[in-house]
């Protein structure tokens, strides 16, 4: 099962427009919290850091939510249920530093710390509701 | 255990914020979508409608997450992972046009339909991260 976000959706993502991704907490609890994303073909690109919480919930249940509400029409959405697919430490730098120019219209990330480990999570949408 | 939204953390849900609320489908995959939020004492108010994915997962289990990321400054967030401890009809009409009032500046909520009926979902935060 899957399922592959139409023209008009991907323009959530390509947009400059905050997600939001819920994990599983091992006590089966879900956590929210606001990411940046983009789109690699038909994956969600979101990048996170080592150590923290969606990327320790990911590593053990890669099922996720995904929702994004458009900065300018915030009552267009598109939420979509899927599986993380890969987590990556590849290209991770070059990826949070293109993501800040396109949210911030800085040349790179300006929250770096000298001890993180950026990761990119690539989801393969299965479900998809919303503007499409 | 329970928590208590700061001041600071209260403003993200007093302010012209959408959240996004996540909750969890029967099949354990958990499911995030944008949502109107306001504060009622100590709890957290969503307004959504009977028959919705969210109102049906929360019947089954109240675990729920909820984040919401600052319009004007997106890199500030709160995230709570909380309970939904009511889930009421009344005065769900008047809520919703009171949200509409707050995010979109309009006297009622423009997108009603007349099937539908409107449920307020009452969230204790149980844990709290972000700004605060």
């Amino acid at each position: 099962m899957s399922a592959k976000l139409s023209d008009s959706q991907r323009e959530f993502f390509d947009g400059k427009n905050f997600a939001h991704l819920a994990t599983m907490c091992p006590d089966g609890h879900p956590s929210v919290s606001p990411v940046w994303v983009d789109l690699e073909g038909d994956l969600i690109r979101v990048n996170t850091a080592e150590g923290r919480l969606k990327t320790r919930n990911v590593r053990k249940d890669p099922r996720v939510g995904i929702s994004v509400h458009d900065q300018e029409m915030p009552y267009k959405m598109v939420s979509v249920r899927g599986r993380v697919v890969e987590i990556t430490h590849e290209g991770a730098d070059e990826h949070i530093d293109s993501l800040a120019k396109k949210c911030l219209g800085q040349d790179s990330y300006p929250f770096r710390t000298t001890d993180e480990q950026r990761v990119i999570l690539k989801i393969q949408p299965l479900l998809i509701a919303g503007q499409g």
